[in-house]
């Protein structure tokens, strides 16, 4: 009988379980959190089959465990399955946002456990908790591994066999390209988006709210991301988020110097390739989602 | 009878069109674009009821006109409209998304003509042509009007009524506060996402798409617009663009150097004054739906 344990029963936790449900990869799912309350909503909802109330005893009879928590408590919860688990280790997959950060603190306290299997859904939300979880989040969305030298092959086969079977199309690379390419992708448009929303309430005592059509909704949609969680990733990651928003600024720069000088022309061209680039961006997206 | 006559029939100029056949506001319908294939497909679609093949002879019969073309072409549009209709003229409203420097173009050419209402609705969309058009663009979304001290109270109120039932929100302010806020809400986050786009294919060979969520697809989707259109708006705007840019400017800069220096606390503290304004916009934006 296979058994999955899931700890942090929020967003993507109880979303992974649901896809896992309906797929029936499972006989038996467990939750945990350290806030109860979250696990027993997550129970009420029919995302898990029970709550655990005891971590090591979870773990202890656990054929796989997602490991569902802020970036910053990864490390210590999977050093802590691989002591529990001694040689007879479950699967253990994390979906932080960062890796460098996460591996970093994991090899510091020992061994890197060759059955954790490192991962990143791209399918978050700015919704929070087991109440917006949902069966299909990761259906035609990235899933990117970041395997480690020490990682079991079959561990890795296993951990991309789940994440396939919830709909998402598993991407391979290393940490360091992760780090910087979510840098790009997800860290920078935050960060812009929360620069955004803390100037556009200034000119005219907030009347921006009057003329905000939809694009504006659709640009600043992740500013209402929590706080708590992207201080923490921007702080994994800052190196990396530095370094995109020195590239993209450099690139703004340009946009605005042309339209500051007068060069309509040379403005237009550049508002063309990077229509081009959203319209390649678009159909490679839809080109994976077939 | 009442005939209204759609001239530029595009994305919006065939919506507008579509909204008021379904609400039964006009009796007729006629359609002019300097493209008559753009006109025949409108016709095809049902959007109008007739190809005007003549302009002189469909502004002649017209009590309402719609001037749904580029910014640049407007003036001219409104003041030979107000020439061939002298003493009498139809209730003629434009869709420009950048007042100033039509009304200056206007203003420049002749008397401001007392039946025209400038006004525009913040409903575009990436896509452009009849083929994209939709009785329902307009619904729940301002539509900004800036009468002038010409303007006749009784076309300000036609128009006010038309669009009103479209279903949008009308809302009532002058041109250079309309050109302000809109530079904001809209030309800045185009120059945004225009910038990033051309900077998101550089790193690792464009590895980017492999890492792209909802976030980001949702952040530059404004990024798929018309270069040509924008370059318009763009120039047309350009102080009131530039004065936004320097103001989400320093606000980026305060995030960036928060982050660069470690101030965790307090770059959380501004994510969190983000994310409420992000939430008040939303609020604001769904009691104004209801």
């Amino acid at each position: 009988m296979s058994r999955l344990l899931v700890i942090g029963t929020g967003l993507v936790g109880g979303s992974f379980a649901l896809a896992m449900r309906q797929v029936g990869r499972f006989a038996h799912i467990d939750g945990y959190d350290s806030d109860t309350a979250s696990a027993n909503a997550a129970l009420q909802r029919g995302q898990i089959d029970a709550v655990a109330p005891d971590l090591e005893a979870a773990v202890a009879t656990a054929d796989a465990v997602l490991v569902a928590v802020p970036t910053n408590a990864i490390a210590a919860l999977v050093r802590r399955i691989a002591m529990t688990r001694r040689g007879n280790s479950p699967t253990v997959m994390d979906v932080g946002s960062v890796k460098g950060s996460v591996l970093a603190a994991l090899r510091s306290s020992g061994a890197m456990p060759a059955t954790f299997v490192p991962g990143h859904p791209m399918a978050g939300s700015e919704k929070r908790g087991s109440a917006a979880a949902d069966a299909g989040l990761f259906r035609d969305r990235p899933v990117i591994l970041t395997p480690q030298p020490e990682t079991d092959p079959a561990a890795l086969e296993r951990a991309r066999e789940w994440w396939t079977a919830t709909g998402a199309r598993v991407v391979e690379t290393n940490a360091p390209i992760h780090d910087e390419m979510v840098a790009l992708t997800s860290h920078l448009p935050h960060l812009v988006a929360y620069a955004f929303m803390n100037w556009v309430e200034q000119p005219h005592g907030g009347a921006a709210a009057d003329f905000a059509g939809p694009g504006l909704h659709d640009f600043t949609r992740i500013a209402a991301s929590d706080p708590a969680m992207w201080r923490l990733i921007l702080s994994e990651n800052r190196a990396a988020v530095l370094a995109q928003y020195d590239g993209w600024s450099a690139s703004m720069t340009r946009f605005v110097d042309l339209l500051r000088n007068g060069h309509d022309d040379e403005l237009e061209a550049l508002i063309g390739s990077a229509q081009a680039a959203r319209l390649r961006m678009v159909e490679r997206g839809e080109a994976n989602d077939g």
